[in-house]
């Protein structure tokens, strides 16, 4: 039986608003979605491996200011930009991460580079920017991340927050939202999982954390088994209230209710994402593909920018819960 | 069924030759973890909580100039000390950690904080010690964490490796052994599980790291999942060789092999050290406690500092595989 490649994404969850979505900016977003598909899949379809297939889809991603990750990162709670990213190859079980970089350009080749030289699994702050530097990823100015529409964010973040720290924003606030924004309500991160013709699977995650955040936090996304992980069965990349899915270690407990409980990929996705993360309060979603090349994108909360392609086929992207496209169980929205 | 509560706790594997242990020496270490072991049951008789006993012998542990955590720690390859911490409540699932923390006295305390203040999980570098600073927790000068022991040791490391950096030395390398030091057999990090007298777990885990290691590199021990997990079915410590802790999720394994597979503690603890993590290549044990009051203690290097005591009891403690004062199956060694 050959194996059909295929590659999934996010570019985050949370409450995306129609009524402060725009027409044209919907059409970027979807647009995003589908070129970073298609710059995917045409690579596993030229034979290369799923992790090179997750690492090009993410970096795609943070090169996008659509999305918080890379360029478009949103404001620490001092006015900088710090993002996490992480890389996992689940042929091997190697893994690379990086936390509290301010000036890697894309995070993920960050973790790539840890993962490929340093010996280490997770390496945080300047030194891991010096080191992977050294390893030839490119750093950039500080301000490289800053967009208007971020700074705005976080300037309306402040003001609700009154003293100008406390209040978090997550990262998917439309800009033109007039009335006070719930600051739980949007959320960030990058993310990509995929299967190659070899029966392999890898999974990166990316972000830029959630508006208005302690500078020195860290969130799930770069936390491997949290945020990010992958083995022979299924690889995964979530989004969401990241302090919540560490306290779940989801991503690894997708991997583990289909291993140990012989859940299939869709009732473990739906178990940890409609079941055990509301159970503490946790928001969001999550990307799976298993070695079988099934797809799950399930999300808890109102939307989360996702496509899925397989080689050979169309990207199939959705916004909003509601507006699946394919009726397959590939795009699972809110149950 | 009234609960007896019980403590365990660990203060690193590896080889701990005894050859390069003299009696002096052998008995320090017994009576540093019997006295902790002392202190984190008299709290539980107290009516403690499991997260305020493991959090206290956690602290004690790192104020031990023998252990690797706190006073004692080891040096990076620039001759600092960079210390990682993580606290988790299984009754509740809350959870603290710092990363990269260098003038924390107590890391285990700014877990706690991080944990009750900050709406976070992790927090990491400098920016996390302000923050934590911000809440009593108490700083040092960085050279507070400086002793002769773990100075001579990280020259060693750096004379191993030629060029001063590059090679890593774990840390129960025993600091009168003259033959060449194996830079893979010697770990370090401490910890905590408990059960307390609500049925209530908790673990909390500390380390310096390893010598000689990179500026940056965080391993498993603040990583939640990795090397520290607590929920309603038991509480896990680990220690050794981190960065394999870290991809195979192990303290996480521990509860999902338990809930989801339906393994005794022992089975699962005996399945991810002795068979899964040397699969990849890890080395290094574990302390657990499940709700049933039951401990396991499996480690598959020469030695593993360890101990457990329950209310009413008196401390049982090991180093060697082969020593186990008490037969039972909770001072489980190499098999």
């Amino acid at each position: 039986m050959s194996i059909t490649p295929v590659i999934a994404i996010h570019g985050g969850a949370g409450t995306i608003l129609r009524a402060s979505m725009n027409p044209k900016l919907e059409a970027d977003y979807r647009r995003a979605l589908q070129d970073v598909l298609r710059a995917g899949a045409a690579l596993l379809a030229g034979g290369a491996s799923a992790l090179d297939a997750v690492t090009e889809a993410v970096r795609l991603l943070e090169e996008c200011a659509l999305f918080n990750a890379g360029k478009g990162a949103v404001y620490t709670d001092a006015g900088t930009h710090e993002m996490d990213a992480c890389v996992m190859d689940g042929a091997t079980l190697a893994a690379g991460a990086v936390a509290g970089v301010t000036r890697v350009r894309n995070p993920v080749l960050a973790a790539r580079a840890v993962m490929a030289h340093s010996g280490h699994v997770l390496m945080i702050g300047p030194a891991a920017q010096e080191f992977v530097a050294r390893h030839g990823v490119e750093l950039v100015a500080p301000d490289w991340f800053a967009t208007p529409e971020r700074h705005a964010q976080w300037l309306r973040a402040r003001q609700q927050a009154g003293t100008g720290s406390g209040a978090v924003l997550l990262d998917h606030d439309a800009a033109s939202l007039a009335a006070p924004l719930d600051p739980d309500s949007k959320f960030g991160t990058v993310g990509a999982v995929a299967l190659d013709a070899h029966g392999h699977l890898a999974a990166a995650t990316s972000t830029g954390g959630v508006t208005n955040k302690r500078v020195g936090r860290v969130g799930d996304s770069p936390i491997v088994g949290a945020g990010c992980y992958a083995n022979h069965l299924v690889a995964v990349s979530t989004t969401g209230t990241g302090e919540m899915f560490m306290r779940a270690v989801t991503a690894h407990d997708v991997c583990a209710l289909m291993e140990y409980a012989g859940l299939s990929l869709q009732a473990a996705t739906q178990r940890v994402i409609m079941d055990k993360l509301p159970h503490i309060g946790g928001r969001g979603g999550l990307i799976a593909v298993d070695a079988q090349g099934q797809v799950a994108l399930p999300f808890n909360t109102e939307g989360m920018y996702r496509g899925y392609a397989r080689v050979g086929g169309e990207p199939v992207c959705a916004i909003y819960g509601a507006d699946n496209a394919d009726p397959s169980t590939a795009m699972l929205g809110p149950s």
